[in-house]
């Protein structure tokens, strides 16, 4: 996305910690110390009404833009956020954090049990996507901030944007739920669910105690591939490899004759080192579970709204698809809230949301525009 | 699909088996004997021109209709083979072979390597869906037929039904490939190539070698879920299951808490029971490496065909989208193959082809019946 940079044009951000204790969960279980990983962009004005929260997507972490010292790649949304971007730093506070039960600096299976000293692994409760906003909840009023201008994300990212208008509804000013759902599909169910099963049928897993020994390598890689075939389209992958083949050096059977192959591989491998599985089951199943309507229907949750919404979707997301948006924009409809809706056309299928910037940009910008011009 | 029979009414059918020697594959390699599993429904008339060829898909073996002694299910297609059915047992003689490479009669990887008195795992050759085709034909000619008044396959049965046209143009009178491809997508190859990458993750898969030992039950079980969710549409699993949770009988972590996800488990549990890993990996391949076209335009190969085809699709099977078969009937258009399309309304995704028996079963009958009419 980005040309390369001198090091001196890059934007540069600190990781941040916020801590709190006694977190009681959904589901009634206290995490007796919570550690939030997040970081901020931008500059909170005095009235502290220029804040935007953005929530990331099932394997993202707190580091949405910007480089961290050292770095030679950016933040998972950096085309997104910035100076004269989307979500303009020069005019907005941008926060972004790691979600609870996640496994890049916020508290999640992977951390010490202060109870026993060593890590949580399937001790840890099982938190939901209410959990994650819960605890976002936490740290925006440690910031000081009372009400959100905008809160945006896409993917597991929207599940919490539509949690947080739901659970905080005189909390937010407008809303960007891109590429979600106000619950999973059963097809979106079985495909976490073969990822879990992968994972669990690695016999490093060892029911979740693998910390200090060898981690379930090939089990989260399998999971990991499954999970990229479905953030691709089918278009996006037939322009990316075609039916190309790799060089046969490697002469054994079931080697990666094609390129989709070795780049499922690579990717499965990648991810394994960055990724705790014990993270991967638990998060996969907060989104299985969510259901921003509480098994009624969705309208019936968006009375109290005060919130402008802009809802995205993409053409090609077929993992997430856009009937899906529409529910969310009919509750809006039937509620009486505020909404735009686009369908964007981009072939990256799930993943668009991440990868194309051109429209989405606009569209963004435009719609944090006009809040701005009916509310202030 | 069938009401309950008394066995009185039940169609009986018996497994039947036909060797032969020195089979060379595609590859050079040489099988130096060859079992092949067969029925046959219906009887052989004098002129022996009323033989169709029944394909099977990926998992699925020479049993396509009728019961075995004993059986209280049918063979996979019993919905459309049998007296008065599309493929009218009181009028044509069908044939089904389970394919080389397989394990449910025919030679494969599990079968006896006659150099070393073990099973070849490994060792056993890359066969290709042209070997399949190939052994096919010696089947065809040791029955006494010399071109098969139809052919017909779905998915990977109309890989083969494509590659019989190919390879032996003027040993077929029509021709019906349903929910099928020329060649796979990187899409469709990504698929196969997370079910392999499960098998192989499998400690117990032991580079091949589990013969005799523990299977790797695991990670071929993983492999068949990821396939279920691909076989069925977003719709008809929504229809299935919805969200609906299973009992909490099970407390335990990460335990099936929705009906799909309990269904895919008993699924791949089932599956593991009758399929051979090594089989899903060399089979699985050939589909991948299959191209009818030669890496050209598959129009060029079509040249020679003096067969009528009749390409069917479905709407809701994503996994081999209608444009795939378009692509067929494209060439037959360029090549002047007489051809007729229909992209069937049903919801069941790809397993259509299986279970959607109502329209499938007049296109087909009425197309078996206009063959006859313009050729005999």
């Amino acid at each position: 996305m980005n040309a390369t940079l001198l090091d001196t044009e890059k934007n540069y951000v600190k990781p941040q910690k916020f801590s709190f204790e006694n977190f009681v969960c959904e589901n009634g279980e206290v995490i007796p110390y919570v550690d939030i990983a997040y970081e901020t962009y931008g500059t909170l004005n005095a009235s502290k009404s220029n804040a935007i929260l953005i929530a990331h997507a099932f394997s993202g972490d707190a580091h949405a833009a910007f480089y961290h010292e050292g770095e030679t790649r950016a933040g998972w949304w950096d085309n997104m956020i910035g100076p004269n971007r989307a979500f303009d730093t020069n005019r907005f506070f941008i926060i972004c954090s790691n979600v609870i039960g996640g496994c890049a600096g916020s508290t999640g299976p992977s951390s010490i049990n202060p109870n026993t000293g060593r890590p949580y692994a399937l001790d840890f409760p099982q938190v939901t996507i209410r959990d994650m906003v819960a605890a976002q909840k936490k740290l925006i009023e440690h910031l000081g901030i009372e009400k959100l201008y905008s809160l945006a994300g896409g993917s597991m990212g929207g599940m919490q944007v539509l949690e947080w208008l739901v659970s905080y509804p005189h909390a937010v000013l407008s809303a960007i739920p891109i590429a979600t759902t106000a619950r999973h599909s059963p097809q979106q169910i079985a495909f976490n669910e073969v990822g879990r099963q992968a994972i669990m049928a690695d016999p490093k897993w060892n029911g979740g105690n693998y910390y200090g020994a060898e981690i379930p390598r090939a089990g989260l890689s399998v999971a990991r591939m499954v999970g990229h075939i479905t953030y691709m389209s089918e278009k996006s992958m037939a322009e990316k490899f075609g039916r190309r083949t790799k060089s046969a050096a490697d002469s054994t059977k079931f080697h990666a004759d094609f390129e989709v192959e070795g780049y499922l591989r690579n990717r499965g491998d990648f991810f394994v080192r960055r990724f705790d599985a014990n993270s991967y089951l638990y998060i996969s199943k907060a989104m299985d579970l969510f259901d921003a309507s509480g098994g009624r229907h969705l309208s019936e949750k968006f009375f109290e709204l005060e919130a402008k919404l802009l809802v995205l979707a993409f053409k090609s997301d077929w993992l997430y698809p856009a009937h899906q948006s529409l529910d969310i924009v009919t509750a809006c409809k039937i509620t009486g809230v505020p909404v735009s809706y686009v369908e964007i056309e981009a072939n990256y299928g799930h993943d668009s949301f991440l990868v194309e910037t051109e429209k989405q940009s606009q569209i963004v910008r435009h719609f944090l525009s006009r809040v701005d011009e009916l509310i202030y």
